[in-house]
């Protein structure tokens, strides 16, 4: 046996269990609104305690520090929004040709990106790239230019076409040197645009 | 008088002076070549030390730590870089035509950025990218995609066509995709390839 978890208990650790679950939860909305509200950068550990009802020691207990939080934030924002691209609504979501998918996951992810460039500053993880973020868009969007009927080296062309859409490219385009995200969105849609038509 | 500096001495501050930058070149080539032969991960403060002929001491003195060592090596090799484009031989340097310039400046870009990966890593400066380094970048890159003839957005189509050559991305290609630094090439010179035909 290679498993060693104890026999599940009935009674005290069951629900021990649900109050993490249900902890977990309320403190994940709390931080969540209050990114939205001020900004990650400015939000205290102090203030999602406060907000989601429960003491200090807690939010430490379940995220063992500040960075650990905003790092749990930014894996839920992504895991929902690739709950988006794979069962979501169309056209970013499947039942739309798939050029329109590709216009909408652009638009999308640009949007989250920036949302994620924030976070990921507090999270403190800069410099890695999240690969498995990075596998879901590229096998994503090889897929759409194979439905597309582009033809060519497709790992290497969806790389380069989510090249221009990660963390620092357009946290610089927009943040530094304050590129209207409707701009960029555009640049992006004629790069794919000259990408496809060949 | 808002410049503080001495008035300049004779004799022995010169000389001072002049050892200095001579122990400075003497520990920089000493330094490129150990990260040549065993790779900038292997490469440490004594060895740099022992190769230039200069104590210990005289290192830290001179870089502060070995993450400001591997700092100026790649700062060194960057401008190198930027010099062979503005005023070395073509078809990297002025003289050839646009599209030809263009491709060699992704060949070179390629195998400059790769030998840079590790520095960076060494350098412990994975997480911002160098501004500077980028600008001269994509000034040259909307230069020659003016020169070309494209239309469009070009400040935008020219950080489109860097972005694959960023650090992370060659990186992740390259060394744990572990795809063939030629098969990059050519990706990019396709990419390149469509986005100047419209």
């Amino acid at each position: 046996m290679s498993d060693h978890r104890p026999l599940p208990l009935l009674g005290a650790p069951q629900t021990e269990r649900r109050d993490a679950a249900r902890n977990r939860e309320a403190l994940m909305c709390a931080a969540a609104a209050l990114v939205a509200e001020h900004g990650a950068a400015a939000v205290t550990m102090d203030e999602v305690a406060a907000r989601a009802g429960v003491g200090k020691g807690t939010v430490f207990r379940r995220f063992e520090s500040r960075e650990g939080l905003m790092g749990a934030l930014l894996n839920q924002s992504e895991t929902d929004w690739q709950a988006s691209v794979i069962s979501g609504p169309p056209p970013l979501g499947p039942g739309a040709p798939p050029l329109d998918r590709l216009r909408a996951f652009g638009r999308s992810r640009i949007e989250v990106t920036l949302q994620h460039a924030e976070l990921i500053r507090e999270a403190g993880r800069v410099g890695p790239r999240s690969y498995a973020a990075y596998s879901f868009t590229a096998m994503h969007v090889r897929y759409l230019l194979a439905e597309i009927g582009v033809t060519g080296d497709l790992p290497l062309l969806a790389t380069a076409i989510l090249a221009p859409l990660e963390v620092p490219i357009l946290d610089q385009q927009v943040r530094i040197e304050e590129f209207p995200v409707d701009r960029v969105y555009e640049a992006w849609t004629d790069l794919v645009g000259r990408v496809v038509q060949r």
